[in-house]
């Protein structure tokens, strides 16, 4: 495995490569695979690579500004990492190494509810890295409560509140492997287990925890209860987003939680125009699911998003690098946008716009 | 075959495997076939597919009902067992193992005219299990008021009267495969062949006795001899779901037999909208065609469906695992339907509309 | 070969392999290629296929009747035979056998200008059965005129008039098998070669003979030295045809040459609309290119086409069976276009109209 | 190899074989790559095969011209060397075999300012032979004030500046190559690399020469210098083109670079229109981009350019056969033209407009 230097990975579906050979069969397909068919899941993919650029030439693209400003936290570019369970299953040092990466590049370490490591211990290897918490609402809001309270007194700048899942959805590559984490896996964020292990991460019955009857209602109370904003992801409508930051929500993250719930939902880049122009500068907009190059960032950004969200990949680099393959792939990202940056003729974020889309005459457009 | 447990199948595809391992060459190419070049097959499928859906979220779905009531029927949920011909290619107990799946699932049975069990047979399997007669207008007009007399009096509660096949259609993986039913197999409820034989199912010779000259005006004469209500099956356009209705019948079945017609038919959810609004409510709307999940169920609601029929599928938990595969089919829809249902914000059947369907822009719609 | 039986061959694609098993390499080429990429030709198959029917039902198809009358010749089937070049690759009976193939099921033989029997020989064969003769404009007019009195005074009902070949197209096929036609094979109606040697078919050389400066004037010509309706074939756009009918043609064949000159052009399927609006009923408008089934044929008839000319699948009758075998693909396209009819509700070529098609909302229509 | 014929290979894809069997990988690689993952590559040659054509019949063609005048310039057809890198990569003599190809053909050689010989040296070699100089504007303007007055003085008839490489571009199959050009070639007209070595293709060091500030107030600058006309090279928005016209520039070419920089970007022929109708006749516009036959030719100035530039096909024909293998490319394309025009009925360059393509109708059309 010498050869395999995810550094020198020249590009993300290569660091795939590199993440496939070195993991087992199981905890490969849990982080790659989706719902059902996984149509939504390749539908991701697609939809941003439908989308033609129209560059401008001839203007001074000398000096690229890749960096922007979110929800009061300055970031080196508008990729952030996504949460995601157990980084555990790709690295030894789970997401102590994720944190460390964002923070050397400069951006936010979104934490999983069922990460592996504890809020506070994560918060303890980067103390000053940006870090938002992701949670879902529990039947129990007590214990939200408190997750939310620790986070803010961890550091944590903002509460992800993933709002697609009142279901569990059928994932077929995890049935056929029969996958379950390796026992070694805590999952120390998440409430007790009804075995009464709270460390378990038997999934399926701790996301019976989850509160299906929360509603829009229920936005505020994260920033109720800590003061943080909070950013609600997991919605692909209009409507939603804005009643969403008519409740309190300082942003949204339009996603389909990569194709891992609900098969058949719109790819997130066809839905990004509906909310962006819902939002109408309200909130911010993120957007995740498919992401897969520099120029993706771009086209997310024309069509109206605030910054991206970054999942898989992040998964790859950590498998095939710890550390240093999360950097990889950042930089990679953050590189490549650069590059789209000054091959369209603009030097900062807030110049990208839609006309450098071929947007216009779209049949399937809004 | 011991590991082929239907019950355990993860999805449709994998039963359709299993009896596709079970089936000799014939049985399975006669009911997994379709006309000519099987166009209309494929795109029965496909439309579903295409049509993106947009849930909502933040809205209470703790409890998730897929109940609902069809033409003064209660079923657990939309999903009717289509009529289809001689389960017994499948199954040894033929449609006695389905009928039972079904009043266990608490849906309507379709009893096909070409069934190797009698419906009185049928009947006396299920007395109180919700059943519908299906069956052809006979240039012997008598025999088919002799069949909807019994249909009623043993307790089937619709007539459904299948209007697409006034010529025989080339299907050519039976003329390949020079399929023939097994002699065992008797179809009880059709006429006499010309043969004098009643109960061989040379299928061509007995559909010979088909009326080609059926027309509108007849549609209510199932309705004049026994009282029952009559579902017109096989249509795909608006004018001829209007005139249905306006003859009397108490509902249309959008469908173009399963692709087994006229290939380069039109796939059902690609008409079913226009049918939805030239019948404008005055009657019940039902679609079949390539419905291979609970969110293809949830794509035809949303387009307007108060029903969908489902064929193959039930012929592939038949020959998997007889009433349990056939069961388990029904379990698996009605769970994947209210799983989607959750994952779309609603918890009733009623609440199921076009807007959770990315539609307006298509360029194909109507 | 004997279980290669033409007339039980099922449907044309199993004819078609019969005759590539029979033909050698270069004569199997030659009738089965077009021009450089081969777009157009695959284009006219698929323009057919993407045309979704929308069926009536419950309409007396209790008879149903193709025959119709073409610029007054009565035809059982509006299903013609198109000019193709040397049936003596296919049989060694060459048109003759063609021609009483076309009689028996009561159309029409459009013999070519290139066939390898005289249209004298061929009117012998067939002194009754309707024949119309295909030509160029030859530089020579004299010769042209010559020709197409010996047609009138032969019984040919019509001219066809090609005009689509202003030019050699370059066909891969051809120029890798380096293919020349059989040394035994004479193209007697057509001009002698520059080698002196009239019969040669080096058709290269002989279609140096065709007059690049034909136009609209010339259109009539043919009328004028025979008395015979002129027909133009090989137009794609409204505005030609409506001029060749403002030129005294009494008909046009919206034709690309089955692919074989300009590739690129439009599929005649999509241009055939256009030349129906144009031509606004002062003339016949037929079609041909891609007719593959009697389904193909009630989509043309449905555009507003009076007919269709079939050319490959008549040559692959001709290599399977001979005069039984065009008898077959003839016969098999006449009942499928029957069953299709039945399909549809119509029970006469007159009823066909573009209604039977999910026409209006494609975004190529015109 | 004696069969590798390149006069007599019959088409383009055939002659790529012919080059890509007697180039070494990398070399191959080089001119047959873009950059990424090759989309927009892929999409250049796709979008003209996309665009039907709308042939016209029954015009006088017996005389077809390919003539046309270019910023001054008689060329014996509208097909024009584009500048490519290094043609010593595909054969010994490098630009002066492709150089004295384009002269015989009587069309423009444009001379790479990466190319293996100097400009002088290729003027020697044609000395009448139309030729156009490229470059990139330098960091240091006074080195390409000295490239342009170099270029006048010895007879060059334009500037081509290329203004869509701001950047370095990432070539995947480059970088898996490890690619670099020989050591024994030259590019004897680019800047001193920084090492000192003012020949050496280090292209990587040598691209950092170009200034990323360049802009509209500069496309002047060559004119100012040399009073040659300016042709600016490699936009694809009609806004862009617009603005280097009123800042002097004579002509725009819609290109992408071959897909060679920023992957993603719009095919040419998808851009093309909106250019032109920005331009308005103020300037003359080319386009290159996936141009492989004479057909091709004709869409493109159907949609409105004054003529296309080939790259990648005059490589294959230098390596397979040096100058001739040029010539062969060049007439082949011009041949093609030629008959191309003939099946549409026209008859000159001019008469060739945006009615012979199926274009009204796309829904993603400008």
């Amino acid at each position: 495995l010498a050869t395999l230097d995810p550094v020198s990975a020249s590009d993300l579906a290569a660091l795939e490569d590199v993440a496939r050979a070195r993991l087992d069969r199981g905890a490969y397909d849990y982080i790659a695979g989706g719902a059902e068919d996984e149509v939504t899941m390749a539908a991701n993919v697609a939809a941003w690579s439908a989308l033609d650029i129209r560059p401008h030439v001839l203007r001074d693209v000398s000096a690229v500004d890749t960096s922007t400003r979110l929800l009061g936290t300055q970031v080196s570019a508008p990729v952030l990492v996504a949460p995601s369970a157990m980084h555990g299953l790709a690295c030894e040092e789970a997401e102590a190494a994720t944190a460390r990466a964002a923070a050397r590049f400069g951006t936010i370490m979104t934490l999983s509810l069922a990460a592996n490591l504890s809020l506070e211990e994560v918060a303890a290897v980067t103390p000053a890295g940006p870090r938002w918490f992701q949670t879902y609402m529990h039947r129990d809001r007590g214990f939200t409560r408190e997750l939310v309270q620790r986070a803010r007194d961890t550091g944590y700048a903002a509460i992800v509140l993933t709002v697609d899942s009142p279901a569990l959805s059928r994932r077929g590559r995890d049935i056929r492997n029969e996958f379950a984490p390796p026992s070694h896996l805590r999952v120390p964020n998440m409430p007790p287990a009804p075995s009464g292990d709270a460390l378990d991460p038997d999934l399926l019955a701790l996301a019976a925890a989850f509160d299906p009857a929360v509603t829009f209602e229920d936005v505020s109370l994260p920033t109720e209860w800590s003061g943080l904003p909070v950013v609600v992801k997991g919605l692909v409508r209009g409507d939603d987003a804005s009643r969403s930051i008519a409740q309190g929500a300082a942003g949204v993250v339009v996603s389909n939680h990569g194709g891992r719930q609900l098969d058949g939902t719109i790819a997130t880049a066809r839905a990004l125009p509906e909310v962006v122009e819902a939002v109408g500068g309200r909130g911010a907009v993120f957007v995740d699911g498919g992401i897969r190059s520099g120029t993706d960032v771009l086209r997310a950004l024309a069509l109206g998003a605030d910054a991206v969200l970054v999942g898989r990949p992040i998964l790859w680099g950590l498998a095939a690098g710890g550390e240093q393959g999360v950097t990889a792939v950042l930089t990679m990202l953050g590189e490549e946008l650069a590059r789209a940056m000054a091959f369209c003729g603009v030097t900062r974020i807030s110049e990208i716009d839609r006309d450098l889309l071929d947007w216009a005459d779209r049949p399937g457009r809004r």
